[in-house]
């Protein structure tokens, strides 16, 4: 009658896919939670890009060649991928799986598309979506750029509306007002999701079991 | 264009019922919820007991007489009741709801047995279990209290795992391993909750209706 119940290192870490519409702070967001919640990995990229100066390879990607992503997508290895101007990026299955089998949780922040094809390779996953506190405001985000003309603003907005319709598929949904808030509900929420019962059980049974020894 | 997706006050209240076995310190765990987290409400339980010198009616407990309590049964408006030392216990639903309609959370400490019975009545509600960090734990709490012979406490830490084998029917366990840190959790959860994407969507529908104005 001696085994406790801790949060120990047998548990697995949680993945939490961060996501929502361009220009609503998923980045911002992400710098803010590395400052005050250094104890969550961050999902490193794959791509075929060259490397820029300073980028180590495993730290800000995994640099492969056209030839190595093709075959890591042809042996599932890739929870998602897409070509962005002649590139191949994606993330890598095997670093997200090391992670979470360390007991680590790890956070993936990718838009809506890559994350809705993430939750058909991971649905154990924890889903957040990510939301402007008005639709004025991602405009004078998207606005604030400055690089744009006003019918890419338009069609832009148009693109968020129809991103914003899938947050369905989603777990969570939290509203970017302040960036310190939305890190304190993310936290919060990853606190919930290792108190939820699903992933006490398998401890409370190996202690019952000890108990009735 | 101008509405704001805020957590208002057009939001309803949640309800968490916290429970876990005789012993595991759910007292102590809302009173420090009541210190740190005074925008939770705390249900206020019926009772056919006189009150006792400086018990309020409605603060305390609502004190009925055992025709009105009997009334309150027959009309349904127990969450849960039980008999104990001749007179009757009881959870008002009315208290409750009131509560969550105003967009206020309310919690109820309740033991497993009438915690289940809550569930059948509210099913939306959020049900806690509070775990003793080890079986030794429970058994030094239940003999700290030194009012109970051997036999007593052997019997009580049998029912106890008995309680604990109703985790099953429960969303989320936590271990009140520091009632601090049990506390932080509750609230952890509290926050979650409210943004669970269920709860989030009928904002944004309405949000997305005035857009397209």
């Amino acid at each position: 009658m001696t085994s406790n119940l801790g949060y120990g290192p047998a548990e697995k870490g949680i993945l939490i896919v961060l996501s929502g519409p361009s220009g609503v702070g998923k980045g911002t967001v992400c710098k803010e939670l590395r400052r005050c919640a250094p104890d969550i990995v961050y999902s490193v990229s794959a791509t075929t890009r060259p490397p820029r100066a300073g980028e180590v390879d495993g730290v800000n990607y995994f640099f492969k060649t056209r030839e190595q992503f093709q075959q890591l997508i042809d042996q599932d290895q890739m929870l998602e991928w897409a070509e962005y101007v002649g590139n191949y990026y994606g993330t890598p299955r095997k670093f997200v799986e090391d992670t979470l089998n360390s007991g680590k949780d790890i956070i993936l922040e990718i838009e809506v598309q890559g994350a809705l094809k993430v939750k058909q390779k991971f649905p154990e996953g924890v889903f957040i979506f990510l939301l402007p506190p008005s639709l004025n405001e991602l405009e004078s985000r998207i606005v604030g750029r400055g690089t744009e003309s006003e019918d890419s603003i338009r069609s832009r907005l148009s693109v968020a509306l129809d991103e914003i319709a899938l947050i369905e598929h989603y777990d969570y949904a939290i509203i970017n007002d302040q960036v310190e808030l939305a890190c304190s509900r993310i936290r919060s929420i990853l606190t919930a999701e290792h108190c939820r019962k699903a992933r006490m059980v398998s401890k409370i049974k190996h202690w019952m079991a000890e108990v009735k020894k």
